[in-house]
């Protein structure tokens, strides 16, 4: 399929463009989003709560986050409570094409039409290329005033994964340089397909305007990041002094990382597996690598389906829970040959070497759900001679590996003759829930969009918390000495740091029960209320927030 | 039974003060203690290590911690490492009379007899009364030097759930004042039939000697801490800078709280209710009060032997989490008609009332896994008119109340007539799982144990991290924003607080791993090993620690 093209429409308040696959899909698009706001009361109670007051008028945000259903509900939330919005998705898969036309073509109530969108600017379809993915990220920092024409950019971004952080930052420094750095060569150290073809969107932009990023970047106001990979990356810009704006990390209020990474993987992998391959998990042996929040949910699900699941783990702790929850743990080398399913969890780089494909059963299954297709050896596996690759579907790879004879490693380890055989491969080695099959549910993605809403609200309010510098937001996010809770926005001002002083917060506790409490009722949950004698007794606030910072729940 | 009598031995290096049911139980608690040997690899692991270099020498223990099996081995393994220790229990039900028997006796090597014992001053048995529990919490504190005489005091305590804390801490300020406060009476504040107990425990030291607690608390060096309701108490007295010396939260090593609270829990639940009611828990309905780390255990355990389980919660992430786990979340006295088991797991106060107690169902069993008998309302049950009370076997008691005619609440609400029924209350509404069973199983308690002989060791060498002042202490502990780790001791001095400026401290990620990491190779774990390329991709050390310090398992 060719990719679709930018349009511009004419709407009553200026422009809009779009780039999705076909507009004409927004009706089943609009569908799915009408049952998606029912599985999403954090959202729909926000909407409620604020849409009157217009608490994001005024700001800008520039989303990079898978462009599904549920995202569609959290851009429209979003919009709902006054903000402009421009959206890519941050995953070349993970587009449902007929989510991102119906917001594209707006809300029934805008009046908008396939031929007259009236919705939000979006650019995002299922199976871009990487150059096409950059240029989509390229257009949410693009934002032209309609009375001026002048690009002001956009005060805040919503990032999955950090893509759109990092083109930012990257942008920023190559302008203070004046060129971009020269590519890296195959072997080298930094080298992917996906690098050459970002520094190239770095270079187009510096070539048409060697501002733009400085000019973005200080017109931000912050970001919000939705998951652990982004989170990383930040807190490394942080450290070395670099960061640009404060950041939120979405990923660690307890009702995203414990919920969304655990119960959402619980859901989507084996829904991932069933559309991508429909084999049978039960019975058979699934080996999960990592069991972190991600890792738990995927262990679990696979062994609700009837799976023997094995685990591996470098983090003694995590390894230790594996076997109290009653998994063998051992080292993915040592039962590869006898494994049928083999997912990824880590967010690491090069868990799943050629070496092991090469040991794999014939047929098995092999899957990432991490967050980037660097985690699986996917390039090394194009790489090996005679190896053949099946497309079964898309997103549904076979690679056939030719027979080898017996062979004698440089370390004198004697690997077995092979038959040919081969490997199913999803998604290419990218995220195989939102490849293969619609990424988390909604009612899963609602909490952790309240989040990503509460979150965006602080930003553009700037709250106070936010304006803490490096090591001193510690204090504040994990004032909590044993026992204390955290409560108020008390704030440490001790000089600035080294570098520009940011940092990066999480949401203080009080929101992460508001978000929880958001949606008990649509589980039927009725909930305990503390005495005033039991709150005296525990030391806390019969409101919340019930527990000290550290707490790990 | 009556109480044992105080005995006095002499052994080649002075003297033995010991109170335990019978030294003739010995044997048999010196066979359960080498099996417990076996199950707790970490201890053992830290006497291979530390007990030539004996790092624990000159340091005098005060232990106030169950005295069960494996207590044994954590007070063995305190003296290998050069420590003098004295020991009771913390619950007047916990104490496995053997084991006191066995460590009083000594190790074989060192050739003690029931008749001339040569191990550790022990001060504990199974039921005591709440005078004999204080009489012996005070013995602890006691600490005569044989050459002089003089009762020089303990260096260390070693507290689980706060009373040796609480009765130095008491016993200092009632001699500040030169006055114990007097008896609240019943119906009172702070009346309770064990408060009347402790004053007068502090009026007869001070009568003795008024400045015993006093020269006590000047020669602590610390206190570690293994339970989350004593921390709490910890974190009280820092808040208010009464706190008179540091004090380690072991119950927060992820190794700890996310291990002994939830997986002990759910070894030691079932055990409890098999061996004090030998009722079916399958097919049964069985309520859980509170959904934090023992709450977790404790339904998981339920639903794992076929009951079904409804929890209650006032947090509403912990609901949450409760309805995504598959559990009903209801309040109590919605329910309280319907289940035939209610167990308790809150730390909190008055939990279960009279009025749920009235409603339950005939025959219901009722039990605290918490930590104080104040979680059920015990005393309030023995005040209802025509009540009667009938001990099935020690701690098992069917209370059975008398036919009640129908009746309308002030509120107007009609409580139903109700014929005469019974409900069996384990251990009088204090811990059952120690009460009705031998407590957690010694691979549990060895994780834990590991934690607190660590923690000792830190606070007999003055580890750096524990001279932190109030608040100083969590920039330390949490110093991670988001993605740093926990790594060195790095320490901020920004002047002393008001009042004591002693504060609570967890222990260095590090060692929470190095805990896990012992306890691997028992149960079979391969654990990988991080590359160098990995490590440098997620910003870690090779060796650890891997998590950044806000992680939570
Ligand atoms: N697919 C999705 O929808 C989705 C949702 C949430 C998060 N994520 C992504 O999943 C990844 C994991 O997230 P998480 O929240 O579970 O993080 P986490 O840190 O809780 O878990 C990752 C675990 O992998 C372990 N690990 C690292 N390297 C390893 C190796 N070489 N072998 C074995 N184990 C190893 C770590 O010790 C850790 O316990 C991240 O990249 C995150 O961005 C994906
Ligand atoms: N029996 C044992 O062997 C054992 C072992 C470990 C801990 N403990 C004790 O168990 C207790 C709980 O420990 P934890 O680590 O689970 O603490 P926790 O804080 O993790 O869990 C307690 C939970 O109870 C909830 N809660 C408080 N009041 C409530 C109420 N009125 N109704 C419903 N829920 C309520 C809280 O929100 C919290 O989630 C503590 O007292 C601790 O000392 C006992």
């Amino acid at each position: 399929m060719t990719a679709p093209q930018r349009q511009t429409f004419a709407t009553p308040s200026g422009t809009l463009d779009v780039r999705v696959r076909d507009l004409a899909l927004a009706d089943s698009g609009r569908h799915q989003i009408r049952l998606a706001e029912h599985e999403m009361p954090g959202l729909m109670a926000l909407r409620a709560e604020l849409a009157e007051s217009q608490p994001l008028s005024g700001a800008r945000i520039a989303g990079s986050l898978h462009m599904t259903v549920q995202t569609a509900v959290l851009i429209e939330t979003l919009t709902a409570l006054g903000a402009q919005v421009r959206w890519a998705s941050c995953n070349i898969f993970s587009t449902q094409d007929e989510a991102a036309a119906a917001v594209a073509v707006g809300r029934p109530e805008d009046g908008g039409t396939a031929e007259a969108p009236r919705g939000v600017p979006v650019f995002a379809w299922k199976g871009e290329s990487l150059a096409e993915y950059w240029a989509c990220t390229d257009e949410i920092l693009t934002w032209i005033d309609p009375a001026t024409g002048e690009d002001v950019g956009p005060t805040l971004i919503l990032d999955d994964g950090g893509d759109a952080t990092m083109l930012v930052h990257e942008g920023v420094a190559a302008e203070r340089r004046g060129a971009v750095e020269s590519d890296p060569q195959p072997g080298e150290r930094g080298y992917s397909a996906e690098r050459i073809v970002f520094l190239e969107t770095l270079r187009r932009s510096l070539a048409a305007d060697p501002g733009r990023f400085t000019r973005i970047a200080a017109g931000l106001r912050g970001v919000s990041e939705e998951t652990t990979t982004g989170v990383h990356r930040l807190a490394q810009l942080a450290e070395r002094g670099e960061l640009l704006f404060p950041a939120v990390n979405v990923n660690d209020s307890v009702t995203k990382s414990k919920f969304d990474n655990r119960y959402g993987i619980r859901h989507s992998l084996p829904d991932g597996l069933n559309r991508a391959t429909d084999v049978l998990i039960g019975g058979k042996t699934a080996f999960v690598v990592g069991y972190g929040d991600v890792g738990k949910g995927a262990a679990e699900a696979l062994r609700g389906q009837g799976a023997r699941v094995i685990v591996s783990e470098i983090d003694p702790i995590c390894a230790l829970q594996a076997a109290m929850d009653g998994f063998q743990v051992a080292r993915l080398e040592e039962v590869v040959d006898r494994v049928d399913f083999v997912i990824t969890t880590t967010g690491n780089v090069g868990v799943v070497t050629v070496d092991h494909i090469r040991a794999m059963k014939d047929k098995a299954v092999l899957g990432n759900i991490g967050h980037f297709d660097n985690e699986i050896d996917v390039a090394g596996l194009e790489a090996v001679p005679g190896v053949v690759r099946t497309e079964i579907k898309p997103q549904v790879h076979e690679w056939t590996l030719p027979a080898e004879d017996e062979e004698i490693g440089p370390d004198g380890v004697v690997r077995p003759a092979r038959p040919e055989r081969s490997v199913i491969v999803l998604s290419e080695g990218r995220l195989l829930n939102l490849g293969n099959a619609t990424g988390h549910p909604s009612f899963v993605m609602s909490a952790s969009f309240t989040n990503q809403v509460l979150a965006q609200l602080d930003l553009h309010a700037g709250a106070e918390y936010l304006r803490l510098q490096v090591a001193d937001a510690e204090q504040d996010q994990e004032r909590a000495h044993d026992g204390e809770l955290a409560s108020s926005g008390e704030v440490r001002q001790e000089g600035a740091q080294e570098g520009t002083g940011f940092d990066v917060h999480r949401l203080p506790k009080a929101l992460d029960e508001k978000v929880a409490r958001l949606h008990l009722e649509a589980l039927g949950v009725d909930l305990t209320e503390l005495t005033k004698e039991q709150a005296e007794y525990l030391g806390v606030d019969v409101a919340g927030p019930y527990k000290p910072e550290h707490y790990r729940y």
